[in-house]
């Protein structure tokens, strides 16, 4: 058996769309993007999350611009930070011009509630001339109401919205688009995308919208965003939860680790534990979680309980223990290196952790930001 | 728009399989199972885990039974509950025995550990004899090594040492069988499982092993268990955490309810926030989650924090409310019921909740232990 086959899904194809250096589609890797929630005109706090974010692990940050000024103030923004800031524009067509002419390195634009036709178009104009690429966003929420009635179910009808709004900003001239049909239902959402995805090579950015708290949210938003990509469909994804935004970013690479797209930070695997577990193993997964969570570098550390499945699970990852009463043996890239006690268990993994983060050579991305392999980079390696 | 439109999976036909009462296959709910982490030996820390697993919503119950003291243990649990339960064996053919004995309503075998196959035909007959159901359930890190060797990859050695088992107890007559094929890995998870539903009828039992921590085991068993119940297939599921066995068990009633297959408790849609939100809206979803937490009528309850998407949310809705600056607007089955100052909000959504929650009424499954809606419930509804 070739070991390392990894079963990756094959990406449709997308055109490219460049994001002040972040590529969404064209093959590019799938990008995380989360959303500031703070009050988009403390210019201060706002900066502030939008650093955390970057640290998380974040490519793009949206922000929201709800007035005249949160338009000042993300023009403030814009010059503090190299990082891809997308404007979030509703109802007013004038802010996203405003957004656009301080910077903004992408706007969003939700057809159903940004008015007439013309404001559209004023908005495409300037988008346009200055190169920046426009997100359709279209969310179940908020789809046109004669669009809803014209069509038989939601999926359809987010579908639709979309597919209008492209033909409308093609006629203008616009190629630069990237769009998004969120329903809060995961399975209006997937239809919706799929229908996408059969009819526009635009690039798709894949959520859920209003997903809901950091449990229920993570739950649907992994279903509905790991299902598409596992169908080769989305270029960028975004994870809604009424949650710290960083979480979302977390949870976003998460996701892309557990379908071999995109690997960053370490990758935990542990056991259950059942009456066969000889240490506390619970607390030392969550220990090696929360102690190991700064590493960017792709590592898989496996943290077992019992001699049933854990020395085959120790040996498959890069670090690993399998525990037996009162301690465990540590795997160390596939090897048995030693048998510890069990209150060694945690500072052996961390060290042999740190040491094999401290080898490996990233591959960048975009700004260079972060680390991260290629479905692409892994089959070549 | 017929709004109320429901795009549940269509799901693959399986033979059912009873477990004490719960169907396992053959178009019944899909069920929710988990497993005790006490010391089996241990009586009442593993009855009352038994127990708190009901209270959230566990169908089936799996004890490991590590040695005679555990079987011995087993037999004295089996007294004190009606839970379906499920003995967990590994190595040991007469643990197997000794189970089926003590009254075992499945047993789990995985055919990598069990020994030569006379021990698999001891096992065999005892069960068949009796009535009682065998899990074939194989793992990736305890797939036979001969197998393993002559499969080009782990999905199909997965697949090929479930469907040899299955060769070998349908030779000795057995037909009350579930199958079950996780691996750590998700992609390799779900081809194992694909191959599987096309090559048989019996009920799968889906999950991922050594999923990980309650995050990342969340994320991968949720694209995992949840692409493939979207596909059809699964008959019955247990996400694996290391973590609390009762958060399995939460996990995967999200897991169902986010697809439209079992509605057990409340659906809370809640925004992300932005810099629009006019309320402390994170702190509200959350406390909204615990406070109903409790509940097991499937009700939908929106927790919006603003008009962009707000209205149409919580008008959608059993419940919700749409923040506006300070407060917010109360829906009850889509129609406005009043506007509310923030402080308000946490205990009006709790009290209609549950006022909504004491006039419904369930639909029972096996034991009539819990709610549940099935998807043709909700079609005829």
């Amino acid at each position: 058996m070739r070991e390392t086959l990894r079963l990756q899904p094959v990406r449709r194809r997308s055109r490219p769309v460049n994001v002040r250096g972040v590529i969404i589609g064209g093959g590019a890797p799938v990008s995380v993007q989360s959303m500031t929630n703070t009050d988009t005109s403390d210019t201060r706090a706002t900066l502030a999350q939008i650093r955390e974010l970057q640290a998380a692990g974040c490519d793009i940050v949206r922000v929201s611009i709800p007035d005249r000024k949160g338009a000042r103030a993300f023009a403030e923004i814009r010059k503090e930070t190299d990082m891809p800031l997308v404007a979030d524009i509703h109802f007013n067509f004038r802010l996203a011009i405003a957004a656009i002419e301080a910077g903004a390195d992408k706007i969003r634009i939700n057809p159903g509630n940004i008015g007439p036709a013309e404001h559209v178009k004023a908005i495409a104009e300037v988008a346009i001339d200055r190169g920046v690429p426009i997100r359709v966003g279209v969310n179940s929420g908020s789809v046109q109401p004669q669009i809803v009635e014209s069509s038989s179910n939601m999926a359809e009808a987010l579908a639709k919205s979309a597919l209008g709004s492209v033909r409308m900003l093609e006629s203008l001239g616009a190629r630069d688009l990237v769009l998004s049909v969120k329903a809060a239902s995961v399975r209006e959402t997937l239809e919706a995308y799929r229908t996408l995805a059969r009819s526009t090579d635009y690039p798709l950015h894949l959520g859920l919208t209003e997903a809901g708290t950091a449990l229920a949210g993570t739950v649907k938003s992994s279903i509905a965003v790991g299902s598409l990509l596992e169908e080769g469909i989305g270029d960028t994804i975004r994870i809604s939860l009424a949650a710290d935004p960083c979480e979302e970013v977390r949870v976003g690479h998460v996701v892309l680790r557990a379908l071999g797209l995109r690997e960053r930070g370490i990758d935990l695997i542990a056991c259950p534990t059942c009456s066969r577990c000889g240490v506390d193993l619970i607390p030392l997964a969550e220990a090696v979680e929360r102690e190991l969570g700064a590493i960017a570098a792709p590592l898989s550390v496996a943290v077992m309980g019992c001699v049933v499945n854990g020395p085959g699970e120790a040996r498959a990852a890069d670090l690993g223990i399998a525990a037996e009463k009162g301690g465990g043996v540590l795997f160390v890239g596939g090897e048995v290196v030693g048998r510890l006690r069990e209150e060694e268990l945690l500072s052996a993994l961390v060290f042999e952790a740190k040491r094999l983060a401290a080898e490996w050579r990233p591959g960048t991305v975009g700004l260079g930001r972060e680390a991260m392999r290629t479905p692409e980079c892994v089959v070549h390696e």
